[in-house]
Formats: C-alpha cells, structure tokens, sequence
C-alpha cells in the first residue's frame, strides 16, 4: 500500500510552503524530486533546497530523469502518452525505493490541483494494478503571487473570473461574458489576438523567485511592452514561466 | 506611514499558514481583529488561537467590532456603503493604536485577493488621506481546500474554469462554454437552477475545520443529499460557509 502525498509548495518562494506541506514532507518515507532537463535545472534546485531547508527528519530523497514530451502536434494524444511514460516511471521508482509499501510524497509546484497532471498520473498508478491511496496538500498558486505580487483582487466585487490558458485564448478569443481573465501556459503573447480597447493586464514572470519581473498597465501599450521584456528575460534565463491577469471595462457586471 | 499587511491564513486549518504568513504576522506592531457578532464567534476564535499558536515576538493585538451590514436590497451600494464604515473604523483603530504609523497585519479568510473585500477598504485609507502601502502575503484558498479535500484537480486537461458566485449562478445559468465553475458565497442551493443531466458536484463546508463535510456525485442525485445536509449543519452549527465546483460533460472541450 503507498500513501501518495501530492504536495504543493508554492511557485518559487520557499517561505510559501505551508506548516502541513513541512509536515507532510518530514513524514514521508521517500520523497521523488524529478529532473526536468538542464534547460530547467533552476526548478529542480530550488525542490532540492526546499527539502534542504525543511527536512528535519531522515527521509529518503531519490531523483529520476522525467521522460521528455514529444512535439506532437495531436495535442492531446501527446500529452497522454506523456502521462503513461511518467507513470511507468513513477512504478519504477517505488518498486526500487519502497518495495514495501509506505508514504511517497511529491513535491508540485503551485498547487496541485491547477494545470497539474500529477493528480492524472496517480489516477494511471492505480490502473496498473498498485493499492494507493492519494492525499493533496494545497500549496499557494502562481495566480495568487501574481494577484499578492500586484496587491489587487481577483475579482471585480461580486463578479466571475475565467482561468484559461494561452492556447484557448488564441482560438476562441476573450471568454463570453467575463469581467476578468487570468491566462496561464501562454508560450507567449496570446493577449494579441484581442482587440485592446478597454482592457486593463497585470503580468508576472518567475513569481516569487528572485529574478520576479512585473508589468502593468492599458493593454493596448502594455501589451507590447510584455511581449519585449518577455523575450529578453527568456533569452536570458532560457526559459520563462508568466501569468497574466486582464479585466475589460464595462463587462456586463461579471 | 502606514505599512499595511493583509495576511491570507486559509481558511481555517492553522497549518495552512505559511512561513511568510507567520514571519509578517511577528514582523507587526499591530494585529487588528475584528469581532463579527456571537454567530460568527467560530471566525474570532479561530483568529485568536492562531495568534496565540504563530506569535513569538511581543506584537499587540487589538479587537474592534465590525460594523453591521445592512440587508439592503440593492446589493452593491449596501455594500460599497458597508465598506466605507469599515475603513472609518480602521482608521479609529489606526489612530488609537498606531498613531505615529508602523506595520499593521489584517488576518484576511483564505487569500486576500478571492471574493474578499480586505483590499478594497484599504484603497479607503488612502483616499481618507492616511499614507498607506499594501503588501500582501497570499493565503489557501477554500477552492484549494475543497479540490484537496476531494483530491481532485480544479480544471479538467487543457480545460478553462470559471469561479462564479451563487448570485450569479441564480441570475445567468451555467456560464457559456465553461467545462467546469466553482460556485462561491451561495446562500443555499443556487445549482437547483441547473438542469442537473451530465453535470457532477463536488461539495464542500467548513473545510480545514474540525466539522468539515464533503459530497460528491452527479448533481440529480447530490443535489438534494447536499441541499438537505446543507439545512441540518447550519442548524446545528449556526453558520455555514461552503464551496462547490461542478464539471458538465461533453462541454466543448473547455
Ligand atoms: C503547468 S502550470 C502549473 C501551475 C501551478 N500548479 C500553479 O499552481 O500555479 C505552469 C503555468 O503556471 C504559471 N506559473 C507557474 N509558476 C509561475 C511563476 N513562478 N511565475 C509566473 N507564472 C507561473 C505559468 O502560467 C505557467 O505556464
Ligand atoms: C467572502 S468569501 C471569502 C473567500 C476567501 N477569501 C477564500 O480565499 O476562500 C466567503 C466564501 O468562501 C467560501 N469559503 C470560505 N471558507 C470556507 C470554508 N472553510 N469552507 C467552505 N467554503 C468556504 C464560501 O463559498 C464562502 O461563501
């Protein structure tokens, strides 16, 4: 029987991590902290710091090379392929570390419950025959140190809010009848398929981490303004992970 | 000046604080609690102890009555007018107690920036011409609670979500090509609207609280089950705060 504890800590910041993710970190028996590549290595040191920083406890911290994700253009068939490779991995895993069952944690950035598959892939552990049960622990979302990061509310008094992504923003344009919009996994720029009249946009990049960029203002010249500094931080860093929120005046009250 | 702290605590399970939660909460002069009427006295306890659990610095810790709301029904000007008694209130408070300016921490339920009105009063300070900055520490959501309750992610794969309020439930129906919403401050039972085939519910109160109560199904048969539970817990606990996220199928992708 394997606990699988689904940990969320937060998008950068250590101090975001809460006392039940400490917790839950410093009772596992093996922690998995995966390798995503070196174009990504600032993520897998800031995992290996935070269980620097929080373990108090001997618990095991095992590393494993995630399986890269083909460029597929059938998005969706990729992305579930991808799935099964890094749940056979996770199988793996555990049948070496802890043959005899016991409480594996994962550590998730933000959490895990927004454009996370960890929670797919426990599903598919499950399907391939191993008895576990999955606990998540909430950890502080990139949408929330983008909205604390700019010290505004998420939603206009009393009104809806879409969370959507890049992709759906280019091929359906801005969400019917929302006052606000909060854009995520937008590989750049998706923000310019709208018409900007009217339309207010709060960025952030590498929140809470310490190269943190912010940009706000009037679409129609912020936009061009974060589309700029975007590639220049990307060029720089080598790779990028942003959010943006937009509010559109006169939305019909939502 | 006025540095104003407005600190997410979650939603009350005190180990959904974080690090900087209880850093900002020790680095005040001041913590301001307000006291919201014998119904609510669960919220002011629950503020206390997590004072009394987090503080290791000598920080003062004042209590002030909320002013009531009125039950005015053009919703929006009762409320704007309610804000603007409670900013006249902090600024007593302010006055008394911090007359020479320092750092000020409001304990604010879950995150500062989701259906809270924390920010919106602060904005008050500044136009009663105290010089005021904001600074936020981001806090556990209840959506975060209610989708780790249930272990569930918020969005299905790819997928957008709309967070809506039960109001806005009542009045528009389900949201034009949402997949999933989340559905917030209901005064009971907004999703008897919806015509119930093809749509799931996952239900949740007083999450992170020692009464917690989850459910789950599709909504034809839930609905009635949570609508009933719902009745009896307010009853008995007298108060009710809950959350619920419903998925609709074959909803366009989104
Ligand atoms: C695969 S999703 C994971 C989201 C994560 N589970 C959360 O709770 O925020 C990755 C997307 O989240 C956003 N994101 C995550 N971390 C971020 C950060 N530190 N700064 C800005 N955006 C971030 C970006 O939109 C990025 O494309
Ligand atoms: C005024 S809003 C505040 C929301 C809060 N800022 C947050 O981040 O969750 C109050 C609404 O949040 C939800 N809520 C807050 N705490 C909750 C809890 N412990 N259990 C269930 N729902 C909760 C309910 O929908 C309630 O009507």
């Amino acid at each position: 029987m394997i606990e699988l504890h689904l940990i969320g800590i937060g998008t950068g910041n250590p101090d975001h991590l809460t006392a039940q993710a400490v917790a839950a970190m410093n009772n596992a028996d093996l922690i998995l902290l995966p390798r995503k590549g070196a174009a990504k290595s600032d993520l897998i040191d800031l995992r290996r710091g935070i269980c620097a920083a929080v373990l108090t406890a001997p618990v095991q911290v095992a590393e494993f090379d995630l399986p890269a994700r083909s460029d597929d253009p059938a998005y969706l068939d990729a992305v579930h392929d991808w799935h099964d490779a890094i749940a056979a991995t996770w199988c793996a895993q555990i049948a070496e570390h802890l043959p005899d069952g016991g409480r594996l944690a994962m550590l998730v950035w933000g959490d895990p419950s927004l454009y996370d598959s960890t929670l797919r892939i426990a599903e598919r552990l499950k399907g391939a025959g191993l008895d576990v049960a999955v606990r998540v622990v909430p950890g502080i979302t990139s949408i929330q140190a983008l909205t604390a990061a700019h010290a505004i509310p998420l939603n206009r008094l009393a009104g809806s809010v879409t969370i959507t992504t890049g992709r759906m923003l280019r091929e359906r344009g801005w969400p019917e009848g929302a006052g606000t919009i909060v854009v995520m996994l937008d590989s750049g720029g998706a923000f310019e398929v709208l018409e900007p009249q009217g339309i207010s946009i709060w960025w952030g990049a590498y929140l809470g981490m310490t190269h943190e960029a912010l940009e706000q203002g009037a679409l129609a010249e912020a936009g061009p303004r974060i589309a700029a500094r975007r590639a220049d931080l990307r060029a720089r860093h080598g790779w990028i992970m942003d959010v943006y929120l937009m509010r559109k005046e006169q939305a019909d009250g939502a």
